[in-house]
């Protein structure tokens, strides 16, 4: 039954039920959470020997001693470990404290100084990330919404904004499982992304947020081609700056971050972070070599999470498609890995939705907070987080949400 | 025996005696260093049950999960430890990752932007820390040296300076066991840096960064007034930030950080901070909390600290004594806390005697480090190390060392 081509009296009808359904749920004061991309417990239980699993034994291999001051690009094991994430080279790998989010800022924080024109913007791929939007905003530094695709943004739109503005001087891309449409670029874009550099100049860079690089939820998971290895055959190495974490592989709190970048750039990077630093926490760097070992293990141990978290995402996947499958009023993303689900309306009624939810009782992101500024132009995309609550809230809370979703573009239908 | 007065003859004499003893040390080829202000691997031992003292428990009392996401401004359990420490209340506290330093650059730069003047500039007493030195060096902060003196900076110089100069918007000041003279500031410098906050205005900062604020090597500690009650009463709270951590307690390189300020420059600075962080490892911060419990906690074991370092600081003191006692060159302080001995040339030649040392083998804090820009105007301070080396090492480099400096002092007066 497509909604949109009901009759005014079916409208009326359906308006009738979904209102009467809403304002009992409503009288039932629920208290669910769509928003937060955040590990269930049962995620971080699986890394619970993470504490202890040093057993004394605080001694690198080269006789450094992780308890003590230094080694600010972070102790050659974990070093190793961040390069095989990213298919580079050790030296070319910085590993960082528990967030990945402050590597990125201060990335920027630090070309902040090369960028000496007054205006500094950067291509936003949109939906996105709304803490690279965020960075951005503190910053001053303008932003740009770039188109989205499958199979990732919109190389030509892209190439021809850097063409033809040198203000532009960088862009945010979540290569893998997007945040939070989980689509994976394709071959072709990831080749013409080490492209880019060539055209855009020496002080330009793609911040390559590659967060949900081994966060499959499929036996088939999607392939992500090695920019690094695709931007030294073009030689713009340069204009690459890789970032990953186990922010969602051991505790979302309390892991270890990466940063990977030409030789000539960490150089550079090093030396700006060296007057804020004497190195971040290597006894926990220390602690994830000893408990994920290598790529070997790190798949070992997402495969766990996949167990507990597929059957959620196989659950909104499923009352969507119950609920609003046939109706015309909305679409939704199937991802192969990632944290999110994400929904576009057909009518634009993104903020509504959220109003109705909320007051409902089950908090969804705040619609807009996956665009720039907040400001989603068509207030179409609803980002649904499914991992953190428990299956039986999450059920609660898709249903409730489905029904706000009808009951929004029902109202607007009937008023039109 | 006073060198400065030996007649030609008796110099000449001893410089023979003292190069000959010099070239057979260099022909050694020794390899010490007391440059470092790192505690000994026996120090960090004393926290080695840190890792694994959670037991597989990451719940606080009210609930929440520390392996997750969330609580910029720290576990509640870990800012009443911080708390004690500052002597404020909890909500007057920020517990951050590994490093205090990365709170104090952050700091600065969330004032960069209320500091709108194209000149800052920030008052140095020295000899100082000098990573404060490079937080301004990098942020294009100006430095102005401010005397040191016995009870802390000569602070008629500092209000002089500051009611003349409103482009001076801050100053460092390691007000317990200064690094590196040692010295504690008395009851009435706390209270003039109290009443500092009415005369330099708004956006002046008090970076009180209290380093060593347990780190006693004295049956008699120094103590050190509460400057942040001193600042309530005075009504000058929002000039103080506080700062410690528990670097020089536990783990060096893995331990908790603390910021105090008043409730409003908190809110800023959470504000600012949240841009590049969703929240520092609260795993770490619920292991510190449950290591040292509360201040006895802390001060049982700072007293295993000082069993191991105080013999270390005799040491420097009987070398000292006993080969530059008595012979006008040189004069040196006795502190009763934190890391370091400050030594002062009479003649000047700081950096002939590091020199020497090096070229002996025996590393030293490069002169001038301890001032801005590198540059001790009268080139007499050098900074003294002594908790790293083991004991026979710290003897047998202390020996290269006040050979050097006597050896620079006479050839120097010879040559005159």
């Amino acid at each position: 039954m497509n909604i949109i081509q009901l009759s005014q009296d079916e409208l009326q009808a359906k308006h009738h039920e979904l209102q009467a359904q809403y304002d009992k749920i409503r009288a039932a004061k629920l208290n669910l959470d769509l928003t937060r991309g955040k590990p269930a417990a049962a995620q971080l239980d699986l890394a619970n020997e993470l504490d202890g699993i040093l057993e004394g034994f605080y001694l690198l291999q080269d006789g450094t001693d992780v308890r003590n001051y230094g080694n600010i690009l972070g102790i050659p094991e974990a070093r190793e470990l961040g390069a095989a994430l990213f298919g580079v080279d050790s030296s070319n790998v910085l590993v960082g404290g528990n967030s990945s989010l402050t590597l990125m800022y201060h990335y920027v924080v630090s070309m902040m100084q090369r960028w000496e024109s007054h205006t500094v913007k950067f291509l936003c791929p949109a939906p996105g990330y709304d803490r690279h939007f965020t960075i951005c905003e503190q910053l001053g530094i303008e932003m740009i919404n770039v188109a989205l695709n499958d199979d990732g943004p919109d190389m030509d739109e892209i190439f021809s904004l850097v063409e033809n503005d040198d203000t532009i001087k960088g862009i945010w891309c979540v290569p893998m499982y997007s945040n939070p449409t989980g689509h994976t670029y394709s071959d072709q874009t990831v080749k013409r992304f080490a492209q880019l550099g060539k055209v855009a100049g020496p002080d330009f860079r793609i911040m390559w947020d590659n967060a949900y690089t081994v966060h499959h939820l499929s036996d088939t998971p999607d392939q992500l081609a090695n920019i690094m290895s695709a931007a030294v055959e073009e030689q713009t190495a340069d204009s690459i700056v890789l970032l990953a974490s186990t922010s969602k592989v051991t505790f979302a709190g309390a892991g270890i971050s990466f940063l990977g970048a030409s030789n000539a750039n960490l150089a550079e990077f090093e030396g700006y972070l060296s007057a804020q630093t004497i190195g971040f926490d290597k006894v926990n760097q220390l602690r994830h070599v000893r408990f994920l070992k290598d790529m070997d293990g790190i798949a070992a141990h997402m495969a766990k999470h996949k167990d507990i978290i597929k059957p959620k995402f196989t659950l909104v996947e499923e009352k969507l498609e119950s609920s609003l499958g046939s109706k015309g009023i909305a679409t939704w993303t199937k991802p192969h890995g990632g944290y999110f689900v994400s929904l576009d309306m057909s009518l634009g009624l993104a903020d509504t939705v959220v109003k109705l939810s909320g007051d409902a009782g089950v908090k969804l992101t705040p619609a807009g907070a996956t665009f720039p500024y907040r400001n989603d132009p068509n207030n179409n995309n609803i980002r649904i987080a499914p991992t953190y609550p428990p299956m039986d809230e999450l059920a609660q809370a898709m249903d409730v949400f489905v029904l706000c979703l009808e009951l929004a573009c029902v109202t607007h239908l009937l008023n039109r």
